[in-house]
């Protein structure tokens, strides 16, 4: 970051306030309490059930309103929608104090901002956006834990309204979880979180649709084997979540599905004119990406 | 089958020859000595050395040209590419007796079918193709594993040239390795295969190709996560097998390939309309899809 601050001296940690206590949000809760990082941490959300629960799990020492999270935390989550986010914000600023920090966990990052810019106003210098690369199968409070983070990329859009000690603030929160903190404008994180997440499940679920619409698709699924199990297993997802996302990344999404479907034509080409090196050459650097990437993955 | 011979007597268990000693040859014979429904095991091959690991894996009893093979078996499995059928079988065919029943694991039938006939012409009777449905990451003998097929579908494309002897013997050995057959034609075959195995693969190559050859590839690929991780992992496989799969099956590829095309243009007319409602209808529909077969599959 450039800056040479020295940390800050030893005082009481702060207060953490997380909006929408579920895999994400737990997680952060549980690994910065694990760490010591926090001294209190206050739970929002709709979901009732949801909070006693994570309450009862210690993800969380007591429920709070927005209101609350904003009197009394130092730091706040959102881990909501990112189509929830300038609600929240709006409903958060009037009661925000001047040194708090707002941080969210939105899988799309420019349409974050606006959103933030548009409820925060003059207050954006207070907002660190940021997006963990993290998640799991299972959802909610019972499926958050401290170690969800660890070893894993957490991208921060910082803008130019945040000052260093709010920049290094949430660096540090997160290095807490054990995670690593890359650096990355809005627009290149929706281009490359579209091309390595966003797509594959959109080209999934499309996919799926298909073999689950066609006349024989009992069939089908009765003799679909491990290689259609794989690549179809984030078709599985939320329909809400993954609309939400397509819709606020749309023109990354439609972009990459250009480029998608430029090189689909090429391979497509190949296969009609029966031009075996064409293929065997598209199918070799395929194989050799994926796994030099699965060599080097700690996600393999 | 719709006939009612008796199940034949009790008698010596079948010589057997496996050409192409690999994963998926290794596992019948491990499968069938297991069963104790084999005498004796002959491995054919040009590799010497997995040859050499399959006997003294026990996975064989000895190697074997394929005049021997043709000459000394009752059961013959071939286990080799699709490209090299015909040739396999002319080589066996001059010395081939007539009561022994020759079998395959090619994962297209037309194709295997067409080669058959052209090689052993009247004696095209002898032949049953098959198709198991199993698979695993690691190859050749080492990975062999008697419980391979257990609870796994064999496709069976029985010829009008086969006689009940053949059909039923073929399918019995398949049972005995602990898998269920089911019957199809091969036309039929190569449709559903297109669809649920080979399209899926080709696809997922196109998508890391693509992705790697992005001018920020090593930007992608470092935050690529879990979701990417199962989109791709088939496009590891071996680019000689799959380009002689999709070359072998061009026909049925092309035409599920529009299917899926005619699928992903209404998709994306949802998303560049920014149409809500289409986007998550489409979106569920794939996921209770997937949720749906993964709640059936044994693959899960």
């Amino acid at each position: 970051m450039g800056d040479h601050l020295p940390v800050e001296a030893a005082a009481t940690p702060p207060v953490l306030a997380v909006v929408g206590v579920g895999l994400i949000g737990g997680s952060f809760a549980a690994a910065l309490r694990g760490a010591g990082a926090v001294s209190r941490v206050l739970g929002v959300g709709r979901n009732r059930k949801s909070l006693q629960e994570a309450r009862e799990l210690g993800l969380i020492d007591a429920q709070a309103s927005l209101q609350e999270a904003a009197e009394q935390a130092d730091i706040i989550l959102l881990a909501v929608p990112v189509g929830a986010t300038r609600q929240v914000l709006e409903a958060l600023r009037p009661h925000l104090r001047s040194d708090t920090l707002i941080t969210d966990a939105g899988s799309t990052k420019a349409d974050v901002v606006a959103a933030a810019r548009a409820a925060l106003g003059e207050r954006i210098g207070q907002f660190v956006p940021g997006h963990p690369i993290a998640g799991a199968e299972q959802t909610g409070p019972s499926a958050a834990m401290p170690h969800l983070y660890k070893g894993r990329t957490i991208i921060l859009t910082p803008l130019d309204e945040n000052d260093a000690r709010a920049r290094r603030r949430i660096t540090q929160l997160w290095e807490a979880c054990g995670a690593r903190v890359v650096l990355m404008d809005p627009e290149q994180h929706d281009v490359v979180l579209a091309s390595v997440s966003h797509l594959p499940h959109f080209l999934s679920s499309v996919y799926m649709w298909q073999v689950a619409s066609a006349e024989n698709s009992d069939l089908r699924l009765e003799l679909a084997g491990s290689g259609f199990r794989d690549f179809t297993r984030i078709a599985a997802g939320s329909p809400e979540m993954w609309r939400d996302i397509f819709l606020a990344n749309r023109e990354a999404m439609l972009s990459e599905l250009a480029e998608v479907r430029a090189s689909l034509d090429r391979a497509e080409a190949a296969l009609r004119e029966g031009d075996a090196d064409k293929l065997h050459d598209f199918l070799e650097k395929a194989a050799l990406a994926r796994r030099f990437w699965g060599s080097r993955s700690r996600l393999q």
